[in-house]
């Protein structure tokens, strides 16, 4: 029976979960492909990875750069993360005409775009299903199951654990910082936590689907980013009272000439099935010109899921190499001539729907001046609710607005700060919600 | 540039949908796969359906199997549903080494096995992803994303008729037959329904799903089947209180060298993202053994969707023409040398949980004869309600119960039934919710 040869890079989390299952499923991945994944080498520089699992002799080396150079291996797997090393690795295999499989989006996020073209001039595949999403077949479902679509648009949940953080804080009503401190003791957040909190990962995630969607390079640095940070429980408490729920989400819309690309706290109605989508897991809608709305639900991380991502990739990879294919699925979607540089709005430019808290004194024609700066910047108001207790002298003014311009907003919040009635920075969260007129 | 040629046999809302597809998304498609597919015949026996799109000059006709016998013709696509006449133009088609997509899972399910053993031995691939969950990926995720799983269980909305019906009964408070007849006027619903109320459509689907999860033979008619024709009112109240909703789902689980499947009205919790799927919404759910739960959401049947997913069967065949690739995927996941027969549980031998409604005379004594032939038989009550109003002496009684047989469900109600407290046949639903403890 054919062998194809594997070797991993990285023994980490996922690395660990790949080699698992290239191992203890190789039976049932026989049965489906009629060849052998042959896992022929592992390396990582910390060689007490070699006891994690029954390795047979000799598989276990230190040096990734001997995988790399390695003549018999036909797949090279990075999964160590980060991105200097990773990126030296993955473009020696490109160059020495081995396929890549990996699950690095920060890497692709930032480099993806060199990394790419490398594999495309060296005729070779590089697949990173599982750099989105987990096991959720989203970057499938983009090159092939949605081809004779125009994406519209995309809405996703793809952080575990800001989505944990934010169930924990609505559900058990505790503060962001003990929410992040158990999901630290449970190991759901690193020791580091800001590439998930502040947003970066969920953007380099979106940064990849984007390309994927629409045929246009890779841009990560035009993304618009705001982190869970600043959401307090005033915010998730109101938002409940609305019918809203709070979600980090990526979003991101086609508009013609330009791309609408945001990833930062938002608000959705109960009724959308993203609302519900709790804990770690992780959701993404597609919106295709059509099939309309389509939603794929599953776990976004984790060890296991995350490998079943890169072995369905590797499986790919090597059906590709039975049947003597190149090429057969473009890297990005699109052919290379036909990938394009769209650029992403200025999120001045967005328009959407906004939720606004003000903490003002109580005294008569606070609101009228508040109202009548919004005014002044067609900002127009869906509802006004005074909520919550007075606490020495100030109440909270809450605020709902039909579909306004985030540059006009910007403009109304200086100026409304500037009140001498108004204490504290006022708090803004867009609002996603089909719903509501325009 | 390469052409592929294309023909389609059946005008109907599909056929006619993939037509416009190919004609409407032709640039998109280029772009992607560097090839034009070309759409060089269209049959329909109705020549008025000539007029419905504009057609390059000959490019309709009558006689569909002039478009199977077409040497030029490299793929066709069967949108003719039903079984005799789609049967021989698929096959003859197959032997005439053409590649085939179909969205016919009548088809399939009473005859699958045949074909696809046909376009094995003829080297030519048929594809079916619109056959199951319309525009939804279902059949790429078993196929390809969840190679290296074992599938555990699938659970599953998909047919929108049956969930529009249960949405209007349950949202509008109407009548079945008030519901039927609302979605025969917009079109959802078939002036003969029968297929899709009496759960046979669903089945269908089933039977088609199952052969890729587990590696059997498609076995459709040992699937259990029960329509939605008997939910009433009352019990989706009931449901309604005890926090659950009615959906009609195709369930299967891997019971080792058995197969559990089965269609019928279930009660769901509301906090099951199922219970939310709405109108003609389809949603499946697979568990896996590596990734746990994933779930797909979308448009499962209408013209556009289901037409989307069979562009995306014939760009992934002419994406393996374009590379000389053949037999890249097994037709049903596993090698046809894997493929085993793997027995349907009877219905009599699973075990779940029930809901039970009776009407009994309201006369101390009645619950307790009850509740002892339910012990009699093995089956532990979890909940009793005494629910709703006395009317001529009668009350409805409502259980909920443990982990139970359904041969011991079976023998306890004809027991019960015989009790002359006891008016009317007892309501049957049964409960899937991992939420109970057994």
């Amino acid at each position: 029976m054919r062998e194809i040869n594997v070797g991993l890079l990285g023994c980490g989390t996922v690395g660990l979960g790949v080699a698992k299952l290239l191992i203890e499923q190789k039976g049932l991945l026989i049965s489906k492909i009629g060849a052998v994944l042959n896992l022929k080498r592992v390396a990582d520089i910390d060689t007490k990875k070699a006891g994690l699992i029954k390795f047979d002799d000799n598989v276990f080396i230190s040096d990734a750069m001997k995988v790399v150079d390695d003549s018999e291996i036909d797949i090279i797997v990075e999964t160590i993360g980060g991105e200097k090393i990773a990126k030296d690795l993955i473009l020696k295999a490109l160059n020495n005409g081995k396929h890549v499989v990996t699950a690095n989006k920060a890497l692709l996020a930032n480099h993806g775009n060199s990394i790419i073209r490398q594999a495309f001039e060296n005729g070779v595949e590089i697949a990173f299903e599982a750099s989105v999403g987990g096991c959720m077949p989203i970057i499938k479902s983009l090159r092939e199951s949605l081809v004779c679509n125009r994406i519209q648009s995309m809405t996703g949940i793809l952080n575990g654990t800001c989505n944990y953080i934010f169930s924990k804080i609505t559900d058990d009503k505790i503060s962001f910082k003990k929410a992040l401190s158990e999901a630290q003791a449970s190991g759901i957040a690193e020791a580091d936590p800001t590439l998930d909190i502040q947003g970066i990962d969920t953007a380099h995630k979106l940064a990849i689907l984007i390309a994927l969607a629409y045929g246009t390079n890779i841009n990560f640095k035009d993304i618009y980013i705001e982190g869970i940070t600043k959401i307090t429980s005033p915010d998730l408490l109101f938002a409940d009272q609305f019918g809203y729920k709070i979600k980090l989400l990526a979003i991101t819309k086609d508009r013609q000439d330009k791309i609408e690309a945001r990833v930062h706290p938002t608000m959705i109605p109960c009724d959308n099935i993203l609302s519900n989508v709790d804990g770690t897991l992780n959701a993404i809608n597609i919106s295709g010109n059509v099939v309309g709305d389509m939603l794929l639900y599953g776990n976004g991380a984790g060890m296991m899921p995350t490998a079943s991502a890169v072995v369905s990739d590797i499986v790919d990879i090597a059906r590709n190499m039975l049947s003597n294919t190149k090429g057969r699925v473009p890297l990005l979607s699109f052919l290379m001539d036909n990938i394009r540089n769209i650029p992403i709005m200025p999120i001045e430019d967005i328009m959407t729907h906004y939720y606004f808290r003000f903490l003002v004194l109580d005294k008569p024609g606070v609101l009228s001046k508040i109202s009548g700066i919004l005014g002044d910047h067609n900002i127009s108001i869906k509802s006004v609710h005074q909520k919550g207790r007075r606490l020495n002298g100030f109440v909270p003014i809450v605020m709902l607005t039909h579909i306004a311009k985030e540059a006009d907003v910007n403009f109304a919040m200086i100026e409304i700060s500037d009140l001498n009635v108004v204490t504290d920075s006022p708090v803004i969260i867009r609002i996603e919600d089909d719903n509501i007129e325009d």
